[in-house]
């Protein structure tokens, strides 16, 4: 089983004013590792939008929060491939400080819809194998 | 038992190049009214930041997505307090369109903490007071 | 001639760690008043995306900054059209605080493109006819 | 005369219903650019801000956009200082592709304040000297 794993760092932008990372950029961050992985693995999102055959819409987001993040402060985000069913897949998120402190976790999950209809349809055989080799089930 | 419910708008700045809703800004629309209920019963962030006797970290956070919002899209938010703990509190907060259709659902978890230590402090009265009236446990 | 008023809030998500508006975010909250001016004057966004016959892209914004605003502080903003030209448009924002308090002032700048092109297409004359009613030239 | 050069890319955050980059991203990026300066000149924003002795608020921003980015497109943003004053200073970014284009360009102004007063102050001598570099006034 294969992870992806990004670091990334906190910018202002991220914060507000309690200081500290704005909860909901956790997940935002870690999408942009999902991003950079789809694009890695094949499946970018500007080719995904454009070609118009399917989308991937999020239905499902959460995060569990440890630690917080001031400006500037790095994050290394493991994701990990949680679940694949017929039509959607699960990604689970674990985010670390660089000396391994535990800043918390995320989980989307994902369906591949119709762009016409609005519908499920089966995950796409080609992204199924492109994210078999990243899935541990939990 | 009283709900608090605000009306908000999609705009440009929260949809993405799917021609959709971001799916992180359903979880900061929610927070935007979570913000503005907190001002009305006398809890505002600017105050509580300021005073600096206590934070209120968010230690979880998730949304179920039901229907994709496009810029402009008016969206009603109905927010209630689900659980009050000894040093934390729920709240959970339905998105629908105007005309009654499901767009999705957030659930926050918040932490009353020392500002010093970053450690769990119990809920202050007051605010447990100011919440009370809000609470429907599910 | 007719100004746009419309006021707004900051919000925690807009503020950084330096406990106030993060700069970005004025030129962010200004174009959510130009949002919803073009609502209101029949050109919204979503309408002018799907129909596809052409686009309003911005080619010039700026803005400058008297004075902070802090988590939960109103703003009030003004705007109104500084400029028609052959294909393009100027916005005049100006910012303050409920007590008149100067907090900054903005400009966006808007072409009218071809989707399939790219380029600059004359200003449809519908659009033009909604925005001369609020044209000033300063 | 040094300049300071990162590339970035465009992430599905960033972008907007018109399929591309909303316009105020493209100003969050270059700020981005410039957090990571500060932090290698030794005056990281985190320091800045809990040491608590000075701000250095921005006064003035702007931007002229060229060319539109997709999701997933890189930009490489080339930033110099383009002016050192008496309290002051102005950075310049330029835009562009991997492979050349323009994208556009950004100018920020920033001025050291008293924390306490919010007035202006002379630029910290340490700071004027780790800036000196990178000036080049156009």
């Amino acid at each position: 089983m294969k992870k992806y794993t990004r670091e990334t760092a906190v910018r202002l932008q991220h914060t507000d004013a309690a200081g500290i990372l704005f909860f909901a950029n956790l997940i935002v961050l870690a999408h942009e590792v999902y991003e950079q992985f789809m694009e890695e693995i094949g499946f970018g999102f500007d080719g995904i939008i454009r070609t118009g055959e399917y989308l991937i819409p999020i239905v499902h987001a959460e995060a569990d929060y440890k630690r917080m993040l001031r400006t500037g402060e790095r994050a290394i985000i493991d994701m990990h491939v949680s679940r694949i069913g017929r039509s959607s897949y699960a990604l689970d998120y674990t985010i670390r400080t660089p000396d391994g402190a535990s800043v918390g976790k995320c989980r989307t999950v994902h369906v591949t819809t119709d762009v016409t209809t609005n519908r499920k349809i089966p995950l796409p055989e080609n992204l199924r194998a492109a994210l078999t080799p990243y899935l541990q089930e939990s």
